[in-house]
């Protein structure tokens, strides 16, 4: 540790007494006992991962409980015929509505995320025939790029990636300088996993649809944090995980989204029979339903979406300008934290600084991360790290307190500095 | 109601009798009080559709509730590396050893039926390219029948159905006289969804791999009830369905087997990151990962394994040779009861009469039968109807009583009296 590296104590005292009245003056700091007792979560200082997994909320425990008793075993089959079958498209009605700026008809909520984005690019690109590039984003979340990878090879197309940076996002003149005639589709995050850029997704939906492409927005690490406008951006598909700042549990189900415009041109390829017109007919012969159902394929898993419906109770009550006002506090917070505790010691800001182009974590970046994640997760400082040499922030607007950010970086400052 | 639609009370109330005998004497009945109380069932008055949907456990009611508060809510990420990640291969290998007759390594839990089949079936393919033709039955489940079609359309394959009768199910005869050397896949369900019809496994497995074909079972009408043998019958591929017999609730998630020397040689389209090898290093270019794991896709649904888990423990600790006993016991009470009651009113057996040839189901015609469903479930006698005229009696060994049985097929009876 050199003399540079050392802050003063008083610095570190007032960003704490900081941390407590930022959190006696929340707004959703009410909302905070609606979600399950920290005194569960055993030896946890700082849980800085909700962009990886949400907390639940109270009412979720209680509710999953209740529908087992009483829903589907006191139901039964019955069920199915008294709600059930229209969760998906309620759910995602809903979802719709209160995160994603879409009207109605346009959400399901089915399959896992992986699972819903091949569908849905599958049926993208099927629908611009002769046309043989699919662009992406050479640092898209991994699944994104390997779903688009198998695909490409399936069909005989091109995957072109946009060469972006660590640190930087997708910007609108790197997409303008590869799209093109031979342009399918272009696949993009709207808030970058790793540093929590956000694309200019009116912008580049534009862009795209200039050159006659189609435009999938994953909004995974952007939904239930940052309300995306899908129909305003003029979006054709995009799909999303809920297990991340929707609170839906490990491996909850995913959404996708069509334009409505679209949805009778668009098939997707793994034809179920909840896909199909009057399934209960069990007829010969696929031929897609109406409107979102034809882009489900099995059963809906009902269990695992009780959790987001009594997720999306409380992110309804907060309200999203709430939520992201609240996330762009705790990532300015986190911010001021780094620049006086951990800056001294070289730890960088990879996500952007201005609030306007970064989502709801705070991505930094130094050479001894990857030995202080150990030490870091015994200490009960819960967050990920991220290669090359990066941890990742998560702030969770309905969950994390300023407490908790000031907790977990001070825990990180402390080690840097032995 | 003629006179010869009449049967004597005595006639009925010696099988009511009989009833009361046969629960008394079942070597399973003490296992009824594990399932959540039939206090919640209001207005049941005989649940024969469970498989269709099976009924919960208790202990998942419990579980559930406790997995959100304690595991999700308690050890938040932390538990992706204290298990959950492993749960789809563990719960997979149990499920495989107590119910499908497969080695370890070689199930995993995953997507939903129709997206596991989709991925499968479009593996199995790709397996044996050059080859031009797809085998299945034209009375099978739909969604097989559907996966099927979609897949021959965007592979340009041709989907060959043999033509089974409604009342039959797939022969020896039949298979061997479609099978050849244009045949990749053959694709079939063990027990038939609507006559409960049992296919030989081992003897069609052994003509189809004759003919240098896959051979991929779909096992969501015997998983549970009636035991596989996927390892010595030699198949290739399997899925199933967990919410039937495997009382896993609705819409949980699906089990897909691969044989473990095919493992290595076989790639599935949806090429997501965690059935990459090393997912967390997020590198570039997807490469599959080891055995079972490559089959995987999306972030695991572990909630919904939840419930499995603890059917399993009541599954595994009756045995799949008692279950299948019972299976037995009450499908002949049905016949006995449809011979008696049924009968004298036109009712016909659709299923097999040899048990040896049955799976847990018993399928019934009646022109009149479409009309009398809505009385019936109105009576609180819960069954499927299925085109074209046929009502379904689901014995699900484990939680329907013999007097249910009875109670169930007294009521049909009284409705074709009136």
């Amino acid at each position: 540790m050199t003399d540079a590296a050392t802050t003063s104590p008083g610095a570190g005292a007032a960003l704490e007494r900081r941390a407590r009245e930022l959190d006696a003056a929340d707004p959703l700091g009410g909302l905070l006992d609606r979600f399950v007792d920290r005194d569960h979560d055993e030896g946890v200082l700082a849980y800085l991962d909700g962009n990886s997994l949400g907390r639940p909320t109270r009412a979720t425990a209680a509710r999953v409980e209740r529908f087992v008793r009483e829903e589907w075993g006191g139901r039964l089959i019955r069920g199915w015929y008294e709600g059930w079958m229209d969760w998906p498209l309620e759910l995602g009605d809903r979802l719709g509505r209160v995160c994603l700026g879409a009207a109605a008809g346009q959400v399901v909520v089915a399959d896992s995320t992986t699972v819903m984005l091949y569908k849905l690019a599958r049926a993208g690109i099927a629908a611009r025939p002769g046309r043989r590039e699919i662009v992406t984003d050479v640092n898209d979340f991994p699944t994104d790029r390997y779903v688009l990878e198998g695909i490409a090879d399936e069909r005989g197309l091109d995957l072109r990636f946009l060469e972006t940076t660590l640190d930087g996002g997708v910007t609108v003149e790197q997409v303008a300088s590869m799209v093109g005639p031979q342009t399918a589709l272009v696949a993009l995050s709207h808030v970058n996993y790793r540093s929590a850029a956000i694309a200019d997704a009116a912008a580049i939906t534009r862009l795209a649809h200039d050159a006659g492409a189609l435009v999938l927005w994953d909004l995974s690490h952007s939904a239930g944090v940052l309300a995306a406008e899908l129909d305003a951006w003029g979006a054709d598909l995009a799909v999303g995980c809920t297990y991340k700042y929707l609170d839906a549990g490990p491996g909850s189900p995913a959404f996708g989204y069509v334009r409505a415009e679209h949805q009778a041109a668009l098939r997707q390829p793994v034809q179920g029979w909840l896909g199909r017109r009057d399934p209960f007919t069990m007829g010969p012969g696929y031929e897609p339903a109406e409107g979102m159902l034809r882009f489900i394929s099995g059963t809906p898993p009902i269990l695992s979406m009780v959790p987001l419906a009594a997720a999306l109770d409380v992110i309804e009550e907060a309200g999203m300008a709430a939520i992201r006002a609240k996330s762009v506090a705790l990532c300015e917070y986190a911010i001021e934290i780094v620049d006086a505790l951990l800056a001294p010691h070289g730890v960088t800001v990879v996500s952007p600084r201005d609030a306007a182009r970064r989502g709801s974590h705070v991505t930094l970046r130094h050479e001894r991360f990857r030995e202080l994640l150990d030490p870091l997760w015994e200490a009960g400082v819960l967050l990920d790290y991220r290669e090359p040499d990066c941890l990742r922030i998560g702030l969770s607007p309905l969950t994390t307190t300023f407490a908790e950010v000031h907790r977990g970086l001070a825990a990180v400052a402390g080690l840097l500095a032995t």
